[in-house]
């Protein structure tokens, strides 16, 4: 097909035309379809049901050290939990805590500690005049609500393939005192599905922050959330990267099982340098009793050790591989060539980044919408919810059935390409 | 037996030989027991075990909505979670957001948002020189350990059997508008066992504060916690009660079933006004995706309803009766007419508050340590430590077996008449 920049006003009035009658058939089926948010869908849930039986009436509920998971005590999680949550973040099982059932509330509380009493003895970011986060984007919508719901000032960081633009991030955070932190999925990234080069983390484990309490939140939400068992994406760990540049205390790296097990129902973890983690437990000490043992001990004897994680991986991958490959190849065949759009082809984790041409992204999510198929909000995938360039859009391929996600494909590269000629006629009209 | 105080030198001499000897056969024992805690013990865990089989791998894991409560959604509780927490906490289930595993985190978290972003749109309580709270004493170490942890400063309020002295409620409140919460745990309190009488919740109720974010934080722990049967305290319900005298906003109310299923793996609660909840809200949604609704799925399956809860807090409490009956015997059969003490007699809760003579409290509890059974530490009832008359100590009577408590208690007694006894020669021969 002929590239749209290329047709003349006629081509374009002609394929709007189309396009508009395709679209009014679609918006005719009323629809209901939902590509907004990484959610499993119901078949991976089912395949983690046996471990509602794992623990049951008459089993032994004590953890490996004797200690009865029924009953208050062990603040920071029972040993085996440390070793599966560790083996699974790459570190030992003593740079770890384990948490609730959500590693965004582990973020949320750091930034809320941070913001009250300060890192590690350093000034509580509330009696500061200004907190500054750096933002890789396109990003993760919640991550940036929470710096957003902190007043913390927010900057944009162009991302790459190869991670966060690290000239930039050097330059702020080596500068500026105010730049207290930076937000990372630095693994299948949220929405591209990047992953950090071997070079990117090693210039964050070599930063030297003009603030001392500067750190990395470093999301490894999708560590072993890979789509191919032959097609992996190797991200360099973190915390001895930092350890062997001198460097210990700079990094957070958090986790959790909500898209292992059941989102909601899992458990969380940091893992950190041991001055930090102190600091998270002096925290931890007076907001909690404990978390949930009964549900860390469900997880180690369901998983046992990291080869039944990554074993039940490839159970979900099966499952999403043919979803994301769906998709990649609709946005190929209806929008290859078009030069109206570009999207990302990752190798793991829960989306696919689409970049529409300038000034279409909230169209194209809208019509949509229209259409019965809901999208990440245009904007979501920014600070502030403002994409100044209005043109990334988060594909989360995950929830809907096989059948749903083709229609909602298909509908998606309706809108996009019905915008785009709208966009171009403008431009053309001007 | 002769009070203490009428004793002569010389028979308190040999009172103390006697008891001095007495002690070191004991401690020859090297005994380890343990009063120190409100913990359920092993068999009162075990009635719960069958809520292990309620939910398993073939079961219809969607709560009534038909939302599948294995993937994320629903912020603030299932229904079925909130009409059983409801029923429990006397509300309706829209007065009510359901929590994680902890209501000590709920609180946490509601001083901590109060700090950072106000309550209701007020002034964050971080940009406030002087921010206090209100502690009745003796009270629970581990809210004074929260107001603390914030640089809140905390007001010692007098308890009575009838509940706070609420005269110098009214006169601070009222007039101090650096006064923002009181901490109170209304019936079976902890440690004393008494609950708030009619007219002290009114007076509750019709606070007029200086502050228009004063809140109370009731923190309704044993609400159902009866020892007995046929002698259990009422308790006006607060919410009911701030609504009819125009407060409807006065009043944050915590519960959980901590000590109804398993301590650290129930579910915990809010209840207030609608302003409240949505105040609430805002912060939650930014701060998780939402809580474990398998847990809350579990307790609703299992308890089914009020009724069901109240047969299972009968088991309870046919396994702790005997155990705070036992503790009160023996109190009453050592210490009765010595007049170097005073203790509590709830009908429920898990504690019993002891008083010594003044300036005894510290010296039985390491007295009790040295001969292995460990208390809860002299001066936790009170903020920052501080016990001015170091008098009172918490006994907790739930978690040790009934042959363990009985030496507890024998142990205890001894060394209050122990510590006694000197108490009385050095005054003597000051």
């Amino acid at each position: 097909m002929k590239k749209y920049r290329e047709m003349t006003r006629e081509e374009l009035l002609l394929e709007k035309q189309e396009l508009e009658r395709q679209f009014q058939e679609v918006k005719a089926q009323g629809l209901s379809l939902d590509m907004s948010r990484g959610k499993p869908a119901m078949d991976q849930l089912d395949i983690s049901m046996e471990m509602m039986d794992v623990l049951h009436a008459g089993a032994d509920l004590r953890c490996e050290t004797g200690v009865d998971c029924r009953n208050y005590g062990v603040l920071d999680g029972i040993p085996e939990a440390k070793r599966l949550l560790g083996a699974m973040s790459e570190v030992e099982p003593d740079q770890i805590i384990i948490y609730g059932n959500s590693s965004l509330n582990v973020m949320f509380d750091t930034v809320a500690r941070s913001m009250t009493h300060g890192v590690c003895g350093n000034t509580p970011w509330c009696k500061l005049d200004k907190v500054k986060f750096l933002c890789p984007v396109p990003g993760y919508d919640r991550h940036f609500r929470i710096t957003e719901f902190f007043g913390i000032e927010m900057i944009n960081i162009p991302m790459t393939p190869e991670g966060p633009d690290m000239d930039m991030v050097e330059e702020l955070v080596q500068n500026d005192p105010a730049v207290k932190g930076i937000w990372c999925v630095p693994k299948y990234s949220n929405p591209q599905g990047y992953t950090y080069s071997e070079e990117t983390v090693e210039r964050f484990a070599h930063l030297k922050p003009a603030a001392p309490d500067f750190r990395i939140y470093w999301d490894n939400a999708y560590s072993i959330h890979h789509l191919y068992d032959d097609n992996q994406d190797f991200l360099v760990e973190i915390l001895g990267a930092c350890e062997k540049a001198g460097n210990p205390d700079i990094v957070y790296k958090f986790t959790s099982t909500s898209k292992v097990s059941f989102p909601g129902s899992g458990i969380a973890a940091v893992a950190a340098s041991e001055a930090n983690l102190n600091d998270f437990r002096k925290y931890m000490t007076v907001q909690t009793i404990g978390h949930d043992k009964l549900n860390q001990l469900r997880h180690v004897r369901f998983f046992k050790d990291l080869d039944g994680l990554h074993e039940h991986m490839r159970k979900h991958a099966a499952l999403l591989r043919p979803k994301f490959e769906m998709v990649i190849n609709t946005l190929d065949r209806e929008l290859g060539g078009l030069e109206i759009g570009e999207w990302t082809r990752p190798h793991g984790g829960y989306f696919i980044s689409f970049d529409s041409m300038e000034g279409c992204a909230k169209a194209i999510v809208a019509k949509a919408k229209e259409a019965g198929v809901v999208m990440t909000g245009a904007g979501a995938t920014y600070p502030y919810g403002k994409d100044p360039k209005d043109s990334n859009i988060r594909i989360a391929p995950s929830y809907p059935t096989p059948e749903e996600l083709e229609q909602a494909a298909k509908i998606f590269v309706l809108c996009v390409k019905l915008v785009s000629v709208e966009k171009l006629l403008e431009t053309n009209i001007a």
